[in-house]
């Protein structure tokens, strides 16, 4: 049939700037005939049976059935009581592992060059654990969670990660000279998963000493596991070094393979429906996504286009520094793919 | 008498370089004939009544005296149970606001210039609590304690801090978004703190933005005032744009004056003895103590006398580039400063 061998991808286009990004990595997965068919969900939160803040049925079964989801940038809800949707999707879907490799773009300038790392990020507890009190009045608690499970699992995804992408090294980031128990417990669980992994070089660092290594020699990190919130704080750091949220990928991974992909940029609703805006995260993300797919050559090639585009600065929208229309740099992206055939 | 306008500074030189960089400071307020008297002190912790660990009775009572310390780098015992001694200094004395101004060396080569940032980090509470518990097996909770005195008492330090030293903003850094309770209520002690600062522009930034923000461009920010570890982070990230710990001075500030200032690299046990240490971040820490006294020309002096030897590079520790001595640069320095009169 038509679809023979077609994979579903529900995606989730998102808020402002997202349709538009999104509709771009459309057209050009199509230039690349990528074997993906779409399928396209809204998961804005509704308020469930008892009141609990849930994602839309049809959305949560789309993701069910195709396991992978691509995802523009949403806006945060500003009723009383609504979720962050970022954190409602992690939890829905049990997404316990966001991993963003942070790689330098040839031609696109920052104080940084041959930056090649990965961030691994617990997704699920620690600081993010939700749970707070008013002990007294003036004096709050809030409580970080580690588990066993959690940091055995997330140990366990990095150093397969690193195996499955020939990584040479793993750095557990830490501050279990402050939190001995939550942390201690993080670090143990890492030092005895590296005990399975004996082909690739295990390391600790502290976070601080991480952030101060990373600003002055960011090539001496390949992957670079932690809990949620010092992820949280790496990650963006490291976007920083290879020029920001506009041109990073990242993917947030489940249990069974299920994932969702997403650009972690904002709505930029300033420019939203313009035709300004920049495609390459969300882009890039849909490349970690074919990967994750086992559709290697289709994630390549529209990786290729992406980065030739941008190193020969001829079509650039204007945060990439050009003058060119979203429509436009996507055409010169479908353009190049098609070349590469 | 000899000692007229003499002020006692308690001198706790520390190990592994400590005495070496410690006697190169003593040397340069030598010539510049700084008007202080040093009380020398270990502080290593002792067990005290009831087997608490505590500062010795003659170095603690020096400092309740002196209300002055500067503090070469200290080892972190082995002894189980031992604690963190820059812990226990600060807990001590309540070291409330741990300072760290991020200048850019001209003449030390980063990939940033013109950085000039001042972190201001809670010293006493938040994720450095020490409230740790496991709740069943394999899980561990970690408590952040964030109260409104602390809160409140660090952001007037933060307004105070800029509107002493002439400048124009501050940031309040925070998650509130995930820790809604906790940095929530930190971050409204900032806001109300604000009110009362009308001259100082405030503004108030998620940690992850001001990471990103930082390393693409660090000139953005003026004062950044933050709960504990997040402190932690900032200051040890900032400290790399600017060169490293070795070039980084530090005050670790109580109520009444009561100050603690100190360099916040390591003991370099490899180096030590061997005259090769760089005594930068211990002098410019000594400069920032100086200017706290009220002895603002001691401190410029001695400021620029060490800025110009690293402009001039002739004259430089390894670990600056150069090939001297810590006693050539110190030498160096103490010409410099007496050429300067
Ligand atoms: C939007 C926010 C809840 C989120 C986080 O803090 O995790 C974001 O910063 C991220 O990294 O995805
Ligand atoms: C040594 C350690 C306890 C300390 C901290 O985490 O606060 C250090 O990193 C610092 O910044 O002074």
């Amino acid at each position: 049939s038509f679809s023979r061998g077609m994979q579903t991808v529900t995606l989730i286009p998102g808020d402002g700037i997202g349709p538009e990004i999104s509709a771009a990595v459309v057209k050009i997965f199509d230039a690349a005939k990528a074997p993906i068919r779409w399928e396209e969900r809204d998961v804005m939160a509704i308020k469930g049976p008892g009141g609990r803040w849930m994602i839309p049925p049809d959305a949560k079964e789309s993701m069910d059935r195709s396991k992978i989801g691509l995802k523009g940038p949403l806006k945060t809800p500003i009723a009383a009581g609504h979720p962050s949707m970022n954190l409602l999707l992690r939890k829905t879907f049990d997404l316990y592992a966001n991993v963003r490799p942070c790689v330098s773009i040839e031609g696109y300038k920052t104080p940084y060059t041959d930056v090649d790392l990965v961030t691994i990020r617990e997704n699920t507890e620690g600081e993010y654990s939700g749970i707070e009190h008013v002990i007294v009045d003036g004096v709050v608690q809030s409580i970080k969670l580690i588990t066993e499970n959690a940091s055995r699992r997330i140990a366990e995804y990095a150093f397969e990660y690193a195996r499955n992408n020939q990584r040479s090294s793993v750095t557990a980031v830490h501050k279990a000279n402050i939190m001995r128990m939550s942390d201690g417990l993080f670090l143990r669980k890492c030092r005895e998963v590296a005990e399975d992994y004996k082909d690739i070089k295990f390391t600790e660092m502290y976070l601080d000493t991480v952030c101060l290594n990373m600003v002055q020699d960011p090539t001496q990190f390949d992957i670079l596991v932690m809990p949620n919130l010092y992820g949280d704080i790496l990650s963006d750091l490291c976007a920083g070094l290879i020029g920001g949220l506009g041109v990073t990928p990242s993917g947030n991974i489940g249990a069974n393979g299920l994932a969702i992909f997403e650009s972690v940029h904002g709505t930029a609703p300033d420019i939203a429906g313009m035709d300004l805006a920049n495609p390459t995260a969300l882009l890039l993300s849909a490349v970690m996504m074919l990967r994750h797919m086992g559709l290697h050559e289709h994630a390549s090639k529209i990786q290729t286009a992406c980065f030739d585009t941008i190193k020969e600065k001829k079509v650039l929208t204007k945060d990439l520094g050009g003058s060119s229309k979203c429509s436009e740099f996507t055409a010169e992206i479908c353009r190049r793919v098609q070349d590469l055939d």
